[in-house]
């Protein structure tokens, strides 16, 4: 509780000087004010996070957490627990979608078990801090203790930590965990009080009689376990997951030694949802990647007043949208720190001429 | 006349085989079917345009296309027209958003001065296909005369036969002139038959009343030149523009090559609506990169059938927008080549059992 209370004391506000220098620089450059959309905006906000007004974002890592769930007992999943493992090993070969999407950007994939239903075969690129072997059913039972969440918690802020004295620049979140899904529903449905029928989504592929069935589970997790809203370790203990708890660390452990934390899709928004509720100061530091496929994805992200990069139909997890969006943020900061200046261009007197002239507007 | 003539012929369907063979190896990888969304599609459509069940996007160019507009004597754009060429020497030197983006991308920038209102200076990497000094001012004559309008399509088949010559796999379009959303708009209302003020916005950022002018100038456009909708060729001489006759050309002719076209924002797709009046068949060549904030943009996607890539709240054109789609076609042709089969990464059985027990869908 240490580790988790200091981390949260740590998060500061955003660098308000830096942002300003970083805005006054976009609106020097070779373009219409406020043209780049979101790359302008994008490049203000990590001048903020980082506290440089010409942020670079050379070291990037997706941090990939496993976890299986009690809640597949309830036929909530299209895919059998046992993937879970198995696409662990896949990640360890270098095989999955994100091993592909993180080298086509330039990051590394840490990955971690944090309670993976069974002992995972050691490998030297798996980070092991399993809370537990699957968490309970939550459709009639808590996930999880109190002490394990905030045990989970912990351990995503170590992994962080471990990547930060690493060089990490930019943090991105992933999930691997067969049926989580239905507690990062439920979470969704806890924190925001909307019923789980506007939240519970198909998953990898859950037919019409499958969504109906984890809609249901999800409304006995809740009347079961009575999350409290305003306490976000209660809402992971009763609710969540353990790769979710770790996700909502790794979050809090980011923005706690200035680094912009990419949010992929559905779980990782849930695990942002949990972070926030902790502490939220942690907002600013996040950057939704994407729209996911998954229903109640919108009403998560506009709770944490998120607008996503992209919207590129992606369903998957594992942080794949988040991988595509470091592109993105890595032409925010070229935009920033490559493009001539009005001045350096020669183009300068004719904008001046015509603000003068009152026909310039602001975007 | 010819060339566009044997370009169009050329242009033929998209490979099937391919497109077959490359959504069979999707559904073969270690993922829920259809899960990365829309970089499937697009894996399979890159496949079907290059005919090879592997697409890979090795070389890449944004051609930019310059030209002048009389129509600035309306008071249309917030720059004065000297911008123009100004902007082009940027480009030249590497200091514009589109050299950074293009950079950033792994693509080369092919500046091509089709109709800028002065005589450029000499530089080694400046494409000269002038067809005039600037436009005639739409808002009361046409653009240029006919043989002129065929004469910027057919530069820019040339422009992108020296690319393909070169060994372009993937061609993305971009535009500078100031003043070029008017008869973009032009272009838009003439072929879709909606009115100017649900097409014209802001441009480079114009106030109310100059967007009140700009839709003006365009109605009187219409009404001066009554372009016939039905002819591409009219709608480019009557209402258009010499760079954007350009690209018309440039889209035109990367199809007859069998290369996908990246489309930028309002500009470009004003020039892919000439392109497909011209050669409807063009159509499942185009990729649209994002939305730009322009307002009619959705309009002209519409009645292209396009789904953009990116919604960054761009409006700068150049090409920048399809810069950034560049990495969602890499990542796409990545995930294809790159990912494990389940058979390769022994997750196979656990997967065909569930099949076997119906509970995977078809995404």
């Amino acid at each position: 509780m240490q580790k988790l209370n200091a981390t949260i004391a740590a998060i500061r506000p955003l660098d308000k000087a830096a942002m300003q220098a970083a805005r006054e620089r976009q609106d020097q450059l070779t373009k219409p004010r406020g043209s780049l959309g979101r790359l302008e905006t994008l490049s203000v906000q990590l001048a903020g996070i980082l506290g440089t007004p010409r942020p670079r974002l050379r070291d990037k890592a997706v941090v990939t957490m496993a976890g299986d769930h009690g809640v597949v007992a309830e036929g909530v999943s299209a895919f059998p627990q046992e993937v879970t493992p198995q696409m662990v090993y896949n990640f360890l070969r270098g095989g999955a979608a994100i091993n592909v999407l993180a080298r086509h950007a330039g990051a590394r994939v840490v990955v971690v078990d944090m309670g993976v239903a069974v002992d995972l075969d050691p490998h030297p690129d798996l980070v092991v801090k399993k809370i537990g072997y699957g968490t309970g059913n939550i459709a009639v039972e808590p996930a999880m203790t109190r002490e394990q969440a905030i045990a989970a918690l912990e351990a995503g802020i170590e992994v962080v930590e471990a990547e930060v004295a690493r060089g990490l620049d930019v943090l991105a979140t992933g999930d691997m965990g067969i049926g989580n899904t239905t507690p990062s529903a439920a979470i969704a449905a806890a924190i925001t009080g909307r019923a789980p029928g506007e939240i519970v989504g198909r998953g990898t592929g859950l037919d019409e009689v499958g969504v109906a069935r984890k809609i249901g589970a999800v409304q006995r997790a809740l009347a079961a376990n009575r999350p409290d809203p305003y306490d976000g370790v209660d809402v992971l203990a009763k609710v969540g997951g353990f790769e979710i708890g770790g996700l909502a660390g790794a979050i809090l452990g980011a923005a706690a030694a200035g680094r912009p934390v990419v949010v992929d899709g559905f779980i990782s928004t849930a695990a942002a949802m949990i972070a926030v509720s902790l502490a939220p100061q942690v907002r600013p530091y996040l950057i939704a990647a994407h729209h996911s496929q998954e229903r109640g994805h919108r009403i998560m992200l506009d709770w944490l007043g998120l607008h996503p990069l992209l919207n590129l139909d992606l369903r998957l997890g594992e942080g794949t949208g988040a991988a595509l969006a470091f592109h993105v943020l890595d032409a925010a900061c070229a935009v920033l720190n490559e493009m001539a200046t009005f001045a350096e261009a020669g183009v300068s007197e004719e904008i001046e001429k015509t603000e003068k002239e009152g026909r310039i507007l602001e975007a």
